[in-house]
């Protein structure tokens, strides 16, 4: 892939050096976020608030421009869903379900040559790599389903907020949108999508001292007669091949995966509870986000799946 | 109170000054862990590994020097739950259950006066003050209950150890003793304590990159019935009048609470699934332990509850 | 003291504790920054940004209203060192030089009993307090002297700054404000209100990933025939029964001191170069702000230097 | 390059993976740090204590295998210089000057085809990159120089040490090895390598509580009728078309360079005291140790000099 433009919102007509000084080949303008300024170009990435991507989304497949969205527009199934979550109505209704939901892990075949593509949320892409190909085996059932996730602060944006700044971050943790969290539905979605019905998810978001990674610890009801080995064997069917979800033994630190599009996923059977333990790690910025959009990318048009997609982690 | 002794292990021959910098009155010694050397006190501290403190406590006692115990040796009320988390016979058997569980809140009653008190372990703190009140009040039932903590590292102590190095933990989270950690048997018989029945409990620590802090997140199934407000009345109704615990209507940050004895509890019925998620938050070196040690000290010794306790906290 | 009005500006109409939960009694509002809003009171603390206190603090004299200023309106002690520092006139010049420096250690008889005490800056605080002796015994000479300081951000205060976000300041260090920052002169005019010539300094500030706490490393020049003992001797007179300030033989934490109103200081002198180091530990917060202001109020209202200010410090 | 052979000390006989998790390919094992261990290689990178890796390399040159050595055994040009630093006899005295210093900015041709070459220090990297140009150019001269550095705690590698623990490290600053820190000669020997003299260095570094990264601030006297133009192109002169070290215009922050093998430099006049400025950034692991090890390599093997080395960094 070569980069062809660069949009921007407030920061529209700086340079990218001046943006990310860590880049390099940073001496190109940023324009402004609008699809109108865009070449021609194979495929464009949107990276907008929940609102903003939907009409430039549009504009840009009419002309033929492949659309891999990271934000939240065209993620949900239907007008009820969208609505319930973001409490207003979507303005392409009928494109609602028609957009393939780009966790390639889970829905691969949606993804290749698709001409639009929904990227996940974070959150939902850590519980849904570790639950769906439980939940899709019938080895979890019942519920609700717990999603406790802590998560670096780097998913909240640069943006300039009081609650984001270094003293009220530092030394200290925090739960967020407890039971408002617009991740859960689509967590819920997902899991319907690839099982025969679709738990409910309490799901609660924390914010933790440092820049990048999330963490999702994830309980759920074992299903009758599952055994440990069901588990592993459902885990190692859903992942065994792809090259970027790894089932380890042991529970995984953010560390081992920043900065790489690698998920590590690490599962038990509680049997005192008959329970199921999953805890996912990824990089929100990378596996998260924008790694994950690459990924479909590639897939959308042919390319290697792993593509322009770093492996190997920060860890000192 | 007046310290009368300073007891160390690795350290002992050391000036206080020397392990501790940041405290004035620094010159003094450090003597021994041996209970023979300890002079005519009213009451010892002992912040001791498991298994190491039930023969000095035994013999402080028969001097008639009262002892609360920071340590984890008297906390758990019978042989087989000793058993089942310590993995070895307790040496002084008729002892279990004898021992008050020094959390005020919950149990006041029993350590005012006591000459002995088991304080208890800082995730199992967290959890039943969050969860204790509404499991005796019968409002939350089944399960199992879920509580995820996540915790700063002084928890895990000041010995050198390779994974707990400043390059091994900052910038990273993950699970730890996952089914395995010994404060959920703890859990379980403080809320068996209070409830008509035992729960049982799922229970998942996690290291944050911060010094100090727990907050652990806990869901529950709401009994049939509950109303939201019946959650408000029994944590007002445990809490109402005491010094330390104040229930919250916002997620607490642990940043709030750090460097004092407070607790903040924040509750929330889901009706979508019947739940109950409480969030707590603690400082794990005070109210999670030397600060709730001291409050119990003070209610054996007759003095005010509140005595030498810091309530205006460290934030930023 | 009692506190008897809190002022604030864009939290004027808050309560106390939405603006610092970690505060006890946090039930009572905040004011207006607005002199007359303040009743019949012996003292008031300024802590308002520069040019904003001078106007306040004349009519709270006028009433007869003590006022310990911590913004930078009157610490310096001419029109000419305050236009070339702010750059714009001073609206009280008659003022300048007429309040009393409140860095105790070195002015202590000034401030006993004053009326209006301008309180230090952080960073020539921990200069000062490191060079001050020296230059003022004669020790150190020609130059130009150096300090180099680190700081944690808290000093930037809490409101929202892009270049202050947990993500901007976190895992990165640098320096700001090369050759520019305005508490250089406060420097200099230090040293030579002590000493029998005014020295010319290099200041450079860092900003680091903490909280709290400056450490300033310092070089100078020593006078001839000058002896490392001679060093010692001169700390020693100088901070021997000081209450905060402790001279100390290894290099100090930031940690040891932070939460509290104390200051270390470790020197050296290098024979390979005739120079002297002194490294030099504040808590920014405190003895470089709030700590000294209540230092320098007990000793203006007659009270105990130390009344109300912490010596133990919050390493965990 | 294609990697042969991983050595290790106390990790030999692991897999790579289990000490370096976050890193693809990890299913190698390690083998001893034997040189007779070593096949038929091209060229061998040594990491090993100061003392260590005289020996080893010394075999691996006379099997025909070229040696970028990352320790301290052949930086030094002198036994008076090496014995000073490091209180001991060298081994292979008649080596000592004969081994290129490997800062290809400032001795590239040194470098280029050599069979043997010993990478810098990371302290000296940055400050010989600031200062250098500058002393060599005849733009500073006197002194003492002042070198005061920052450095994240990766430096001081993965072994466990009670004052490297996160709860030693965090939200805590201190100097150490005040004047007695072994790269201050390496500085002096680079200043004195491409000036008329050799200048004296005062150095003092400091611990900050971040993993990456150096922050250097340099102070030295400006020679007489020296401009800031000269300074400039002084600069622009010796870092115009490398690829790795970028002069700008404003403190860089090592955020923005950690990650990878660049630097940046930024350079003031201050002409009140007549002194120059330069602030370095590098990152301590890349261009500060393995990253300016492989350029080496690259420009010994006649490879290109960027192979292999990554520019875009990470933040966040």
């Amino acid at each position: 892939m070569q980069v062809a433009y660069l949009g921007a919102h407030t920061k529209a007509g700086s340079m990218l050096e001046s943006v990310h000084p860590h880049l390099p080949g940073g001496d190109r303008a940023l324009g402004p976020n609008d699809p109108h300024a865009v070449g021609d170009v194979d495929l464009a990435f949107l990276a907008l608030p929940h609102g903003a991507s939907a009409e430039p989304a549009m504009l840009l497949l009419e002309r033929g421009v492949r659309v891999a969205d990271l934000g939240s527009d065209f993620r949900l199934d239907s007008i009820d869903r969208y609505a319930a979550a973001y409490g207003s109505p979507h303005p392409f209704p009928e494109e609602l379900g028609r957009w393939p939901y780009g966790l390639p892990e889970l829905f691969r075949d949606e993804v290749v040559g698709a001409d639009r593509v929904a990227v996940p949320g974070c959150y939902p892409t850590s519980a849904l790599l570790g639950l769906a190909p439980l939940h899709g085996a019938g080895l979890i059932e019942g519920g609700p389903y717990v999603v406790d996730s802590v998560s670096g602060v780097s998913g909240a944006g640069r943006g300039a907020k009081a609650n984001l700044m270094f003293g009220a971050v530092d030394e200290g943790v925090a739960a967020y949108g407890v039971l408002t969290h617009r991740h859960r539905p689509e967590m819920e979605q997902g899991l319907g999508a690839v099982g025969r019905i679709e738990p409910k998810v309490m799901f609660t978001p924390h914010l933790v001292p440092m820049q990048r990674g999330i963490l999702s610890t994830c309980y759920a009801p074992a299903a009758s007669g599952v055994h440990a080995d069901d588990i592993a064997a459902a885990l190692r069917a859903a992942y065994g091949d792809g090259p970027f979800v790894d089932v380890i033994a042991e529970p995984p630190n953010t560390r081992w995966i920043v900065g790489t599009n690698r998920a590590l996923v690490n599962a038990y059977l509680d049997e005192r509870t008959r329970s199921v333990i999953v805890v996912v790690a990824i990089d929100n910025l990378l596996k998260g986000a924008a790694g994950q959009a690459v990924q479909c990318a590639n897939l959308m048009l042919g390319l290697e799946e792993t593509a322009g997609l770093p492996m190997a982690g920060w860890m000192p």
